[in-house]
């Protein structure tokens, strides 16, 4: 059994908010509860004990990537987006940031409350059949079931996607000297959610970043042979809980540049009224590429031909000091990067 | 769009517990808004549109086959096994019923309420890695998110499934002439479960059959080579439904000898108290085999070798007259058998 370190035993607890919340009580109660005894590393393989954005089996001559995830996003329609563009986009970039860029089939499995309306059934249907199509991802087989009503607040989807890799690109390839690619501005996703909550729709500026990413990733790993060394998205627990997972199991330490992060100023202004960090906010149209040194260039010129990758900067290096830990450079001084306990935003994919 | 014959339009509804249940209905939500415009049948492979199981994706020289389902069962604990021990027999059996009797991999992603016990969580996962070990099977991936307190009724939890079939056998094989194996007594999940929820605990027999069926399935396909020409478990809908869709989808009427069908008198008199025909109540341990005639006597003896289907019979054969309808033989008189529209058991898987 593995414990995060800092962090009490479960035994006798209830579930909180915070165990959802992608930080370390998430990885704390996935550890010491959900995936125990299983935590053995696959001998041949990526398997749950990595804790990567999806499984690699491999098959053949390539491997087999499996990833799955449950969308709970309240409210169901966002400015942006809407619970089925966000399933389907969420999968194939699991699977995208494992270096599975054609997804050879997605399963979609819906929860609906009884009493839900049919038409928003259709409504999340078409955004999930349009998400699809920009993805050129299928979805090939289904499960529905229903709820009565009060025993789930409307609807759930739960989306598991497969795909082929002839290399898989893990969290935890970063080497000392790499650089840190980010594709976009950060806190996009999670600042349009919590303003919508809170009314504070002041900014047109202020949508969701939720697409699926999996042709610019498909355009960086085709500009370099085998300079990418890492990938992930900073969903839930934003930028910051991505770049502590990757550092940790790369066991290096991180240097990130906090004014080369590209921000939104309409998201900046929005986080300082609700009081949120955006480097620990949900984002579901980025991706965090760790490259070789001499990859950097041509990498960044790739994200940026795309359009989802046109603001893609370097954001930082990696170290070989401080394994584990995330630095932040602000430009005045230096301090370490924290990442969230988790239960800031709940429901928020 | 397909449309189920003899049922209306959806436009302007709520969705109800009926559209849950594995019956009509739910297959009427299905064509007419959760898959409408992705029902065009895959050019080379088992997608949506065969409603199947699940999803056969060719690979190479064999089919990648693909489950998915999510898990509400209500109670969690139930006589004879828990959400776990559901959760991964129903991915493993619904992946053997495509002829992937070897899971490559399964995914967990568990959706829990605030405040729930993280004891009852632990003992969930424990199951659920009994019935792995069982199965020959591993959690690959997963996925955790929390809802808040009265957003969600305790736990739900989907699991997905990945295989590699040689053949696939689909739902909708049928020739006339096959004969149908049943694995087992039918009704035992689903009765057993109402009979815990009206308090009608009388009897040390009613206890679910939920179980993983790979290993005895994989010995039927075994001991004959192309014998077997369709496989379903009947679960939601139980018996009738899992008979209706192999009959419509081969194009083939059926006779099922009602005296042949095993049932335990624990569960025929469970259901006669609680007003409920044991043929349309879940299992989920209980596998339908259609075979041709010359087959029948290998295929038999091979699932009564296996523990799990010691109470194999042949209960009934597939003819050309009345293709879609299946003629219940009571033994003293001929009736059509009556497939549930849906709503008798909400929450039963």
């Amino acid at each position: 059994m593995t414990t995060v370190p800092g962090t009490a035993p479960m035994q006798g607890e209830r579930i909180g908010l915070k165990h959802g919340a992608g930080g370390r009580a998430m990885r704390r109660l996935i550890t010491e509860t959900l995936a125990r005894g299983l935590l053995t590393p696959m001998q041949n393989g990526i398997g749950l004990a990595a804790m990567d954005d999806g499984a690699a089996i491999p098959l053949g001559d390539a491997w087999l990537v499996v990833t799955t995830d449950s969308h709970v996003v309240h409210p169901v329609f966002f400015p942006g987006g809407d619970i089925g563009r966000l399933a389907i986009s969420g999968t194939v970039n699991d699977l995208a940031m494992m270096g599975a860029t054609e997804p050879l089939g997605l399963t979609s499995a819906v929860i609906v409350e009884e009493g839900y309306r049919t038409v928003d059934l259709e409504r999340i249907q078409r955004s999930m059949v349009e998400a699809c199509h920009e993805a050129g991802a299928t979805i090939v087989t289904g499960d529905t079931k229903v709820m009565g009503r009060g025993e789930l607040d409307g609807v759930v989807i739960n989306t598991t996607g497969v795909g082929l890799a002839q290399r898989v690109v893990p969290d935890a390839g970063l080497r000392a000297g790499d650089r840190i690619i980010l594709t976009g501005s950060v806190g996009d996703h999670g600042i349009a959610l919590m303003a919508r909550r809170h009314g504070l729709e002041l900014d047109a500026d202020l949508v969701s970043d939720v697409a699926p990413l999996n042709a610019l990733v498909r355009r960086a790993l085709f500009a370099v042979d085998l300079g990418i060394t890492a990938m992930k998205d900073p969903t839930r627990g934003g930028l910051a809980s991505a770049l502590h997972e990757m550092a940790e199991k790369s066991s290096v330490g991180m240097v990130i540049h906090e004014p080369a992060v590209p921000m939104k100023p309409a998201v900046r202004a929005a986080a300082e009224v609700l009081g949120l960090d955006p480097l620990q906010i949900a984002n579901e149209g980025k991706a965090v590429i760790g490259v070789r040194p001499e990859a950097a260039a041509a990498v960044l010129a790739a994200c940026r031909a795309h359009p989802l990758g046109r603001e893609a900067a370097v954001i930082g290096e990696c170290i070989s000091e401080h394994p584990g830990r995330v630095i932040l450079d602000t430009g005045i001084g230096r301090r370490l990067l924290v990442e969230a306990e988790g239960e800031l935003l709940p429901r928020i994919c």
